[in-house]
């Protein structure tokens, strides 16, 4: 017997922990089920919001694992929230199948659970249709009103951040194309994770409300996200390369030199990368630890125009890195 | 030259017009460019939000002109919007496109452009990639707080009421299939504009909050999403087939039996269904009247669960309609 749309809906997506728990229904009052969702911005907040969509052989391959795509869809849109400093509130899905796969909505109703629950970030509706697979989320957080933190914020002098380390994201995408020749289980899992399941860095992003001048998170790689704060702030960059943080693995997997690389243009890692006036330096490296979370302090704002790169040396470094290309 | 995400955003998307000017602003305050866009929703109000996604070769001809599918798809979301009486604030919009074609841009963000003036939605943010053609668009929009018109309100003696006229669209998708013979080309513009360009009934919607009880667009087809407020609201109701408002061209192309069978089960007419306490219907018929829309009274909400229909001598009619199935 076919199954319609309502069923699946009802069966895998509109489920107690993945839907608004009755606490969370003070502020969003109506989920799925009607022509809109209904949602309650607190006096003194405002609504962030962002959409990602993820095209299969695209972004993820056809065949990828349906919980660990729906934990990587949900992580990459509330990356983006980190980067403003918003805490979620809930989510939208838009998904596109080629046939109801029941064994694939399964898996990809339990991933999405799982980060639903635990980033306390409810879904409250959109839209399923048949057609080539495509995951389409929008989360929807909350900030203090006139206090996100956008990229356009940054001025010369002030002090540029990383989280966490870098470059393991890309080169997941040769564990994944069964491209990378001599890598441990043990080690391919760790890219694996990092990819499919990179922890978006919410209480970062909140601890530095007040405190960063400028935020991106690191999708299209370090050097190309830095840029985007750059031309958006009207401003250079100067980076330390010995400061930037390689992931060890894959260092050990490909050398320092090519893992640089991977770390400075290979997107997907989604940590956070933020600028920070030299007087609040202090007070953010403090609130940050709290976190729990790596930091390391990886350059300097400059008056000009270009993001630069010195060696340890102090010499000037020229890179042929380009980010991801969307086309 | 390969053209970036970044150049078809700042030509066809990021342009005066499409995003918000500086009135929508105040409300606006962030839009294209950053990890978020923010939006302030002012105190007493809520946010509905409502996401549809749009599959080439699914809900449309990979063929069809771009202009006229923006305004399409802009339109199936403002829609859902106007049957909760909420007012358009903004909307996102996520592309996925095969390849860079810039004569289908242009025309593509013409026709967002016209929708997002004519409806004051602006385009705040989204993501573009590439993939097979594909259009998601999630609308926000304004509801005074507590007072959106759910599916869930319809009470047994309400009124059943449907606006405009149906058939439309639905035989709209023969001629754009090629199958429908002997059609002239005036009323083959009929058809195609109520396909393309539906007219979302947002007035009507607004004039009925604190009046209507239930409210739906439609979308799957008049019978099908009659039942979506039945059984949300727990009831039955009674329609009365000869006074279902069927297009005059629908008829004088199929004959009135066919017409009919088109205005009851094809989707894609966007008109809306809503119920109506008795004791409201008189002025609510005066506020939809001013509004310029035709309004009809089709039936009753009754204590049952199931839509039946009658005939003109009050005669139970057995239908076998199906909506629209998505798989």
């Amino acid at each position: 017997m076919a199954i319609s749309e309502f069923d699946i809906i009802s069966t895998y997506f509109n489920k107690p922990g993945l839907v608004p728990d009755s606490a969370q229904q003070q502020h969003l009052p109506l989920g799925i089920g009607d022509d809109c969702a209904l949602l309650s911005v607190p006096a003194e907040k405002q609504l962030a919001m962002s959409m990602d969509v993820l095209v299969a052989d695209v972004h993820f391959p056809v065949d990828a694992n349906s919980a660990l795509l729906a934990q990587r869809a949900l992580a990459v849109n509330l990356s983006d929230l980190a980067a403003m400093g918003a805490r979620p509130m809930a989510f939208t899905l838009g998904l596109s199948l080629p046939d109801v796969d029941e064994q694939w909505l399964e898996g990809f109703s339990k991933g999405l659970t799982l980060s639903a629950q635990k980033y306390r970030c409810p879904l409250i509706g959109g839209d399923m249709t048949k057609g080539p697979l495509s995951i389409t989320i929008q989360v929807h957080g909350l900030v203090d009103a006139g206090k996100a933190i956008k990229r356009s914020g940054a001025c010369p002098g002030d002090k540029v951040y990383v989280t966490g380390t870098l470059g393991e994201a890309g080169l997941a995408l040769k564990v994944l194309n069964n491209t990378l020749d001599k890598i441990t289980p043990a080690e391919a899992n760790i890219l694996k994770q990092a990819y499919y399941q990179p922890e978006p860095r919410l209480t970062t992003g909140l601890a530095s409300v007040g405190l960063a001048s400028a935020a991106i998170d690191i999708s299209d790689g370090l050097l190309a996200d830095l840029g985007h704060i750059a031309s958006q702030s009207k401003v250079g960059m100067r980076i330390e390369l010995d400061k930037v943080p390689v992931s060890s693995t894959v260092q050990s997997l490909v050398g320092l030199d090519k893992a640089l690389q991977y770390a400075l243009s290979a997107g997907d890692d989604y940590e956070l990368a933020l600028t920070v006036a030299a007087e609040q330096a202090e007070m953010f490296e403090a609130k940050v630890e709290k976190c729990g979370v790596q930091l390391s302090h990886i350059g300097t704002v400059t008056a000009g125009t270009e993001v630069s790169c010195i060696d340890a040396a102090g010499n000037s470094v020229m890179l042929l890195v380009q980010g991801y290309q969307h086309f």
